[in-house]
């Protein structure tokens, strides 16, 4: 399964951190890349790019990239035109738990995390709109939670996504070990 | 099953929607408290109350609360005589899915949520040190994950948590439909 996130009207500085998170959440659970509208900021580029020098670009080979798109629209349609189908995560949308499955069928996604104010179009060229719980939290948890559900919690198996990074973790019940190559 | 959140070493401006959204994302996933060290924040406390008002204050009949505290440790100290079990997420612990039968063994849990340091008393302090993955990505994430799997997706779930607020969503393939009463 190959999917892409587009993180919509990315805000300076009011959004830096949580589209920064949305983006690592993108790379530790499996995604390939990740597109974001609204301003430019080279600070997330940078970012997302040492995180990937150090701990390996993407998951299983992949090469895990970030780019800025003046327009969200047109990347929507261009996607659909590529074949993927679109996702849109908002609380007001389908539980996960309705149509992952049907999700699933799908070998290319386009994942769509909102920012506040999501326009109509947007629900509207999505091909679901989909809800993780319908109370208000966190476009972060949601991705998370909507990627692992696609991937069936393959982001914390043993033998997981292998990111063959120059650091790696060696889980430990107290403290910090750190392996490097 | 009662789950107390502790989110460490607030900072502001820096942390001020990271520890909202931690916030909402413990009271969308059932926890019923959150406890927050580092700095006083009346912005977050308010974020926190006015989605109680509006949303319904917590899971199944609780009453979500946020409480700043001045030491961390001393709060996790108190948690340990009262019974809890306390679980501390880092990206360098153990994998959740090794430990999670483990933890659902107790009834009372603290969750704790790190910042970017977190001194070594605080793994010592733990009883769990556990992992959402071990790559870099967001304790928000780690939070939503790590309740996920403690309460088998209920947050998910048709008849999950019910919150009883104001406001209601029904869930809709397209655009939004907010209920209130």
């Amino acid at each position: 399964m190959e999917i892409h996130i587009l993180r919509l009207s990315h805000r300076l500085p009011r959004d830096e951190r949580i589209s920064t998170h949305v983006a690592l959440v993108a790379r530790a659970f499996g995604a390939e890349k990740i597109i974001y509208s609204g301003q430019h900021d080279s600070g997330l580029e940078a970012s997302v790019e040492r995180i990937g020098e150090n701990w390996g670009s993407g998951a299983d080979g992949k090469k895990f990239t970030i780019e800025y798109v003046k327009s969200a629209k047109s990347v929507m349609k261009k996607y659909k035109k590529d074949g993927f189908v679109i996702v849109h995560l908002t609380m007001y949308g389908i539980g996960v738990n309705d149509v992952v499955n049907e999700m699933k069928k799908h070998q290319k996604l386009l994942l769509v995390v909102g920012s506040e104010q999501v326009p109509k179009e947007i629900y509207e060229l999505a091909d679901f709109n989909i809800s993780v719980t319908t109370q208000p939290h966190s476009e972060v948890a949601a991705l998370a939670i909507a990627l692992d559900r696609l991937q069936h919690g393959k982001e914390l198996k043993n033998g997981g996504f292998d990111f063959n990074g120059k650091l790696r973790i060696e889980p430990c019940a107290r403290g910090k070990k750190i392996l490097s190559r």
